[in-house]
């Protein structure tokens, strides 16, 4: 009898041991009920197209060794999404587009906020997470008016309206509340106007506002609006420490919504990686790619200890046709980009503003440059238009590390998809990029 | 006691429902054990980048709806490989070390065929699945002796040496006999030569030899020699109906194979994919996306009939840096690529040959020209250059859907992995272009 319990005994802990196995094995990326999902970080790196993520791993490389080491995102690649909208003229999608399609599931016409084809308000997640009492946050790098995070709180007919868009942020109530707790990023502009304050209502209704990293830090309320810029926040690689990075607004805004007993829903986005890449500006773009892998391993961490958090990454499109290696080269020098500590654009200004070409230039890229590329800036420089220097000094960088563009605009290659914790199961494969906001209405319902 | 069996029997019961029930959710793909996968199917796009997939949907589209219609890849994304090479002189791979590295799970340098950095030679997943006494076979629509087919059957310092990798495939053998049963693509050339005829050797060892559609369908035999052009074949738009296409040469191979009882290993590559990007060339790149997705399908069809049958499908890296929209506009109209009917390679050899260019442009592109669009290619005509005349055409065709390119060679994004059958999750996530090697080796040992 002794010997049948140690028998039992032994033949449960083997099958509990399997079990445990090839539970570690198919599930680490975990897939437990909606019921434990309690959190949602959606982030979202605009214009982040594939070449971005894997040009990234070549710009962190260590090169002591051949291999190119993994970046934050590598071990939570689960697919891919479809980003196209629903536009009789483009079916190439913009922002805001793309963005309304994660926000509610629903694709439409480009410049689209929050809004469909028949021009009808289209619910969000964030509407539908703020219904079931969650807190409910939007962080970028942008202004807060800008494309992105407005699908996720606002419904207008056309993007540029960002008075309007700051507007429903303050008017546009959920259950009489008002439906976004944290907003942390630029655009002061838009809420502080001749015509409207909306500072001042946030804080007349209790809100916390602040303007700066420290500020930020020492909130307390679970309602915060934090405007670091009247338009845009500088590029991390420009930015002084009074200017909070993503990763801090991430950190920060997730302090706040965890206060709520109910979880949060959290959307993250690095507005800029996209912006460098209208500009074909690869200084930029590893910058802003740094910002938001930052903020991405904070949301990662924390659903890591949390245990009842989704993380979902993921991109609106890709911008710039940007490929690495250019010029029939078999080689894109990511060493050269690592070599630049301001963007050109921060260079271009300093020299409107009458630094010397050459100064700028030697004081704010390590690499010897040669005489021709200084003489090319400094006929730039001539035209007094910033632009064209940023331009010239573009050209030279992308010159030098074999970096290809195709254009000014997004293109519509798919865009990878990144996840963890419970639910992350779902969406793995070839998505579409509604499917972020059916697969979250479905875990809120 | 009787009791006590009885309740061992249902919590060992439970356990093994709920440990079925766990792998079915999170296996949906199938991974079964090692023994259940028989044969192996291994499909490279060469080039096909991500930009490169997601432009054939578009391209596949159904214009009567907005939806975006899969492919035959989609429902198979696992995720993506890293594939840059172990060159001190480039980051950026070639055919040649992507094609080693998957090919024996070792990254090494541009030009090396199943050779190492060290020049030792390293033994391929085609030889180890011969070891086991398995069918094997080479696919490919360049010439057998390139870079990619070469990687699985031969070992040479550098890929250039074709008749040395023909030569390789012949006289290099595994426990006594030929380690590829099944040879069919292009290359005749390099088998039939001044010093040496390898057709005559293979024929005598026993092998068909087949050099048409019709010759190759009536095959028999499970060790078979297919050469249909001297080089590679021509691109599939271009084709006459007796070259086969990559879906009949697919076919072929698995019938062939198929005999064997201890089932195969058969990579077949959509060679030219690559070719078309190289030249910058969208309306190659469609005809040739074509011809590989519908190989893709016919593995597909066959592993899903077959159920003991893994099949892979990747790129070894992307070309041209091709985007989907260009010039800052947010379109991409694959409808001008449908419009075109043979390559602008095939239009311009047609013009040298002395055919008229406006008549040579009004016979192949349904879209009608403007004055100016057939004055730009008659102005190419001038210089009796095939190549320039070839360039013109991509031009315009180039200008007018939008498509962008950055390079006359490779770029180093991620490229995708889809997979499907026994064993398909082992490739999931972000994995690099050793591990395909790996996870086969192990599946074969």
């Amino acid at each position: 009898m002794k010997l049948l319990v140690k028998w039992i005994f032994i033949i449960a802990s083997s099958l509990s041991i399997t079990l445990t196995t090839s539970l570690e094995t198919c599930e680490a990326n975990g897939n437990e009920g909606n019921d434990d999902i309690r959190n949602i970080i959606f982030l979202i790196g605009d214009g982040m197209g594939v070449s971005f993520t894997s040009g990234y791993r070549y710009f962190k490389d260590n090169p002591a060794t051949f291999e190119l080491e993994s970046t934050e995102f590598g071990p939570y690649l689960v697919g891919q999404q479809t980003t196209y909208p629903n536009d009789p003229r483009h079916n190439v999608t913009d922002s805001a587009a793309s963005a309304t399609a994660m926000a509610t599931g629903v694709k439409t016409y480009n410049g689209a906020i929050g809004i469909a084809n028949d021009h009808t308000k289209l619910k969000s997640v964030l509407e539908a997470a703020k219904e079931k009492g969650k807190g409910t946050g939007l962080v970028a790098t942008a202004q807060m008016t800008h494309g992105t995070p407005a699908a996720f709180g606002a419904h207008v007919d056309q993007r540029k309206n960002m008075s309007s868009i700051a507007d429903d942020y303050f008017d546009d109530l959920v259950n009489g509340k008002h439906k976004i707790d944290v907003l942390l990023g630029g655009g002061s502009e838009w809420f502080i106007r001749k015509d409207r304050n909306l500072v001042e209502e946030f804080v007349k209704d209790g809100y916390s506002y602040v303007t700066n990293s420290n500020e930020m830090n020492n909130n307390k309320s679970a309602q915060v609006l934090g405007l670091f810029a009247k338009r845009g926040l500088l590029k991390m690689i420009d930015r002084s420490n009074d200017t909070p990075s993503l990763a801090d607004m991430t950190t920060s805004a997730i302090e706040a919504l965890n206060q709520n007993a109910n979880g949060f829903f959290l959307m993250v986005e690095g507005s800029q990686i996209d912006w460098a890449a209208h500009d074909n500006d690869i200084v930029g773009v590893m910058s802003e790619m740094e910002d938001f892998e930052k903020a991405f391993k904070v949301a990662i961490d924390f659903a890591k200890k949390d245990g009842h958090t989704l993380v979902i990454a993921t991109a609106d499109h890709s911008t710039g046709g940007f490929s690495l290696g250019a010029q029939g080269q078999y080689n894109w020098f990511s060493s050269v980009i690592n070599t630049v500590k301001v963007t050109p654009n921060y260079m271009a200004s300093e020299i409107v503003k009458g630094a010397g070409v050459k100064d700028t230039l030697t004081k704010y890229i390590e690499l010897p440059l040669t005489k021709n590329e200084i003489r090319y800036v400094e006929r730039a420089a001539r035209t007094q238009n910033a632009r064209n220097i940023d331009n010239a000094i573009e050209e030279i960088i992308n010159t030098r590390s074999y970096t290809g563009w195709t254009t000014s605009g997004h293109t519509g290659e798919d865009v990878n998809v990144y996840a963890y914790g419970p639910g992350s199961e779902r969406l793995k494969g070839q998505i579409d990029n509604t499917d972020h906001a059916k697969i979250i209405f479905d875990i809120l319902r």
